[in-house]
């Protein structure tokens, strides 16, 4: 099993990139494991150096001469940019060389890549992406889509709740998930065309616990597990949630229900509907992020996330 | 001046309402004033009577039979219950016997009202209502729609930035307020279909001053001071921010900041856009949400913020 990591992406590249797979190396149980770590060969060299001991077993280096920066623009830099570790990460993603890619780098440019070099999944109309949502029960919501598609179609929520369902089962172990449909109001017939056409999909969706409309009030309290919208809704939202760790702590609040704002910490989040595990990391990842992330990509790989994903599509 | 005042809409309906009246009236300069108390007259007077004193003056009592309740359909019911305070209230509006109407009444019916019996100020496109956002500097900001409109056309984007414009600065007190619009992106080009739209009509609107767009992120922290949306992103964050309050007294976090996201305090919002003051309140009223709501109606027709507003779209 090949996981290719981008060392360069992130705002503490590459050192907490090293620290991360230091660790996952360390406390890996199995030998069928190897990171391939791409960027500038000296600064990887001189980041795992501090160790004072070789290269992790385990770890091979892929060489980058460029690297994609946050400001550039996703499509033309990753056309400009061939040797640059998201271009490269995805060229051994597709073809077989790597079993799934992780950066934390250019977030555009890693969504570019997923459908430039990628393909969909069968049957899927348009790739998503997820974010955790910390409830005040402790429990974890998941919303979905927050970004990549600023305008849905109704065909487009409805496989989002699918995809939320999958993710929220496999990978964060929530037995059964329920799915709501983010509105205005609770009754069927509420909210903008959008909403008001998704809703019978969603209730005819055979592969979703479908409970209706869930509001703005219900996102952090006790209410269903996935929570499906347009990526324009979703955006505004997660960038309000993530804004509330740092406004808290601003205030002189310090509260451990707000220090799971605090978003970093969780790593990545998976792209998902594409054919290969894809991770897209938060850019002040820091090591516990990028050892999640890691560690995130192994268990899609081993519990073939993709094939039950697709699963659900193809009939 | 005569104010029309619904005084059995609210969970704690007529007493909050009697009140919030009293002290309005004992503290009122002017005798010009007149409270017209529409609602159950020997409720009212019940409600009243705690004080052991004969009715406050200035204030006059419109005896209504009917009421209608928070789960009513808007439009069946105030077809159906021609002589309840909400529709007895618009037609005194109409009428021109009352200046303003206030009412925490079925916030459905009170915008169906609106458009009922009340014309659109003079090219407005469509009404609007606004919430006002706690800013982490302690400043307050102002967003628009939250809810009336959730499917939107690119002017009517641009028509809410400049009622929000007028809102801010006549209503409360906001010098020189700025505007941005919010989108998932901060450079122009940005965003889904209607914000790509809205953005160079927000920028030719001579009447505001357009910062560009602005975030998710920004919403809580020193930002522009009006922000506009379509009326479904509107509508799901201010539930979510009205959902802060309760959740984080669930947390036991107890703060001042957090004290400002309860909603309920600040009385009601006007409606933007019709010919006539029309204040809406929240169902969990209190006498000091009744009294800020009435000194809100004072304020609006001595400021003839009708006609300020109608100043900017009449050329």
């Amino acid at each position: 099993m090949k996981i290719a990591l981008d060392m360069m992406g992130g705002d503490f590249a590459p050192a907490e990139a090293a620290l991360g797979v230091k660790k996952f190396l360390t406390e890996a149980t199995t030998a069928d494991l190897e990171i391939i770590g791409l960027g500038d060969k000296d600064k990887l060299t001189e980041a795992f150096h501090p160790f004072n001991q070789p290269l992790p077993p385990g770890l091979r280096m892929v060489h980058c001469t460029e690297t994609i920066q946050y400001t550039e623009h996703p499509v033309k830099a990753l056309k400009a940019k061939p040797d640059s570790e998201i271009a490269k990460g995805f060229a051994l993603l597709a073809s077989g060389e790597a079993d799934a890619f992780i950066s934390a780098g250019n977030t555009g440019a890693m969504m570019v890549g997923s459908m430039f070099y990628l393909k969909l999944s069968p049957g899927i109309l348009r790739p998503t992406i997820a974010t955790i949502i910390p409830r005040s029960n402790s429990k974890t919501g998941l919303l979905l889509d927050v970004g990549i598609n600023s305008d849905c179609k109704p065909e487009n929520l409805d496989q989002f709740a699918t995809m939320g369902t999958v993710y929220a089962r496999e990978l964060l172990s929530i037995q059964n998930p329920t799915v709501g449909l983010l509105n205005i109001g609770e009754e069927e017939g509420k909210g903008n065309l959008l909403a008001q056409a998704a809703y019978p999909l969603l209730k005819q969706n055979p592969f979703i616990q479908f409970r209706g409309n869930v509001e703005g009030r219900d996102l952090l309290t006790d209410s269903v597990d996935v929570v499906v919208c347009d990526g324009f809704t979703g955006n505004v939202l997660l960038k309000l949630m993530e804004s509330l760790y740092p406004v808290t702590r601003q205030q002189g609040i310090s509260h451990s229900y707000f220090d799971r704002f605090h978003f970093e910490q969780y790593g990545g989040t998976p792209v998902l509907g594409i054919e290969k595990p894809v991770i897209v990391g938060h850019g002040v990842s820091g090591a516990e992020a990028f050892y999640n992330m890691i560690v995130l990509a192994e268990k899609m790989i081993r519990r073939d996330f993709i094939g039950k994903l697709a699963a659900d599509f193809v009939q």
